[in-house]
């Protein structure tokens, strides 16, 4: 029997917890042993002490075995590669990423959440297609990985059941914003859903989870080691999330955006760092790519339309309509026009956030439903040169008053200048 | 509605709360809205930031407006004081100030607890005594103190419950050790008990709860502090716990103990610590005594013999045989010997608890009952000559085995040294 008030304490005064002790803490949380006022004490002492290496390793291990893992390299006889981002507004990479990798013969597979609040989730973004089933087995998911190339569909409720369970306990304790917490959280999922390399996607700026560089640079090195401790390559992209990625934010409109860019007509930082993700992806399957010729395999793949192909092939196999006439529609659109000729010094991410949550792209509560058809356009971005009544945005929206809300919002976002502003690139760092 | 999170987060973050914000919280808590995994994170907190003294005092106050407060000053129309330790080995302090605070003419009430681990709780001594009642309503209370001139009772569950709850949820996460949390949970049952000046014992060293003068100055400042701000004129006596205090650990010999205090042939660092407490006591109260008047009563109503009588009125009023012959004796008492001739120079407070708690003196957990007979006498102290088979103490237990084992933690206690020690105080330092 542990003695948990003793595991609490030791963190606490700045002690280091044995792999046995942190694997008893964690299965006696997932099995009603510890209650939650004794992990929400722990969690609050790991933010102000941290977690050693070895620490987040053991803790992250305890928390896989809470629940049923994946052996997708055995079920397929390949080597599986996977992609994840920590969320951002307007991020709908995966949805992209996953199609060209299919399209390069390299099987795709990745399990995903739901959003909650201004950054949406992969899954609601699916959904605004007609038909798309988030729900596999994994039988499923493994047939259809094997059939059509690729799947992303909804994590199963046994998959790393424990961080479920703490996430939502650090959510209402204030114990969130610690980095080895936050590590073993998505790496826990990463590693139990069995893909063998992983690229993860680290947003840094206003509008992420990570507020600075270093911030973000310290996560993902936490994480990089955890994948390696686990036997996972991975390797950590750093990109900007200072203004939207992309243009469209709400679902359906994303999706949108992700087939226009499977045919290569793409928004410019969109599409470089889908490129730079997939070509990282390419680079770590069992093609033996070198990166260079990576990023050139994906370019060929997008000229010549078989990503296109590749996500048509994936949504039919998920029940899907792939045809983008299918995916629903507004009754409002509203044009957001430039207050003044100039630059477009900045475009915070955070208020077109929650300008399409109020829309109701997102959602507020857990409970809350997502309308799919609504979000935000940005035709023009940070760097553009406007015209005075120049169309800025595109607002699609449920009613007119709605629209208004929204467009008010949105114009706060906008920040103008007569220069234009110092260049800041799609992908800020690569740790690999 | 309080959004405690956002509480939480700000004092994680070294922020500080408002009155209302602290109110909201610990009425929440004591209403069941807030939950507990709630409150343990935000104690983690409070371990690492601190609290202000008005978030201390917020903090104290909302505790207090959980229960019933009694007002002491209105029912008996006169000052009363009121005495509390922090908890020691061989502690029995209160047991012989009260009667002597009582024959000097002043009310003396306190509420008392019972005792965890290996510093006894004031009722179980109290329980030694055959008959001894130690449930009182508060009317009942009240007119003891004025027909006998002092009554020691238990706190009702009705006497802030929130403390109750909070302190058993910091004593299973590890939050326990926060110098505005403890000063909190003392200050609220003495203001909510109603004396109108408190002399409050903090005790220091290794039997204690604070380790060093250092810690228990700053707890003293800060119940100090507090004590003023409810209006509570409020002494502090820091004083020595590195050896238990008197002679006896143990319910009923420390029972003897306070009689023999009471008849002044008392052990001289405890009867000193007695005169000291009482004469602080007096000097509170509103006799108007200055404190060398105040000791020089205290002296004569020890050698006149009255103070022995108002102990004998309180034990009869609370329904208990105060005849010394009455108390329980153990079956077995063994003498420790001295292995070798020289000076204790170290008699370690803590193993003799523990060696008492294993003979049956103490509880290891709330549920366990208490033997009252069995205990320990220590013969020799700190600073003493002894020669080899001197008998260093007596061990008073159920049985030999039981007398065996003590026998040998006892020994461990006890320090030699060709050399005598430094002498050290019992009293180390006053707050006033």
């Amino acid at each position: 029997m542990i003695r948990v008030p003793e595991l609490i304490e030791r963190k606490r005064d700045g002690g280091e917890l044995s792999a046995d002790e942190l694997r008893a803490l964690m299965l006696g949380y997932a099995r009603d042993e510890v209650p939650d006022y004794q992990l929400a004490a722990f969690c609050m002492a790991v933010f102000f002490r941290g977690l050693s290496g070895a620490e987040t390793y053991a803790l992250t291990e305890a928390m896989i075995e809470t629940g049923e893992t994946i052996d997708l390299h055995s079920a397929l006889g390949r080597k599986v590669v996977d992609k994840h981002s920590t969320g951002g507004v307007g991020d709908k990479t995966s949805i992209a990423v996953g199609p060209i990798v299919a399209a390069c013969g390299v099987p795709f597979a990745k399990l995903s959440g739901r959003g909650l609040g201004h950054t949406g989730g992969t899954l609601d973004k699916l959904e605004s297609i007609p038909g798309f089933r988030v729900e596999l087995s994994t039988d499923e998911l493994v047939a259809q990985v094997r059939d059509a190339g690729m799947a992303i569909a909804g994590a199963g409720a046994n998959l790393v059941p424990a961080d479920k369970r703490l996430y939502a306990l650090r959510d209402v304790t204030a114990t969130v914003d610690s980095l080895p917490l936050i590590a073993s959280s998505i790496m826990s999922k990463k590693v139990a859903a069995g893909a063998d390399a992983i690229v993860l996607d680290v947003k840094v700026g206003e509008g992420a989870f990570m507020k600075t560089l270093d911030d973000a640079r310290a996560l993902a090195g936490l994480m990089r080691d955890l994948g390696a401790r686990f036997g996972r390559e991975t390797v950590c992209l750093l990109t900007d999330m200072d203004q939207p990625l992309g243009r469209a934010v709400g679902n359906a409109l994303e999706i949108r955006e992700a087939i226009a860019t499977l045919r290569d007509e793409g928004p410019p930082d969109f599409a470089e760092l889908v490129e730079t993700a997939t070509a990282r992806l390419l680079a770590l399957s069992d093609l033996g790519l070198a990166e260079t010729d990576a990023r050139a395999r994906v370019r060929d793949v997008l000229a010549e339309g078989s990503a296109v192909s590749a996500f048509e092939r994936w949504i039919h196999a998920q029940g899907g309509d792939p045809d983008e006439g299918a995916l629903p529609e507004a009754p409002v659109v509203h044009e957001l026009r430039s207050p003044e000729p100039g630059y477009i010094a900045e475009l915070h991410s955070l208020p077109v956030g929650l300008a399409a949550l109020h829309l109701g792209a997102g959602r507020r509560t857990k409970d809350d439903s997502v309308d799919h058809a609504v979000g935000i356009v940005c035709l023009a971005k940070r760097g553009d040169r406007v015209e005075q009544d120049q169309p800025l945005a595109e607002i699609h929206a449920r009613t007119d008053e709605a629209a208004q809300e929204a467009a008010e919002e949105l114009q706060a976002a906008y920040v103008f200048a007569g220069e234009p502003p110092a260049e800041r690139p799609i992908v800020l760092d690569v740790l690999a």
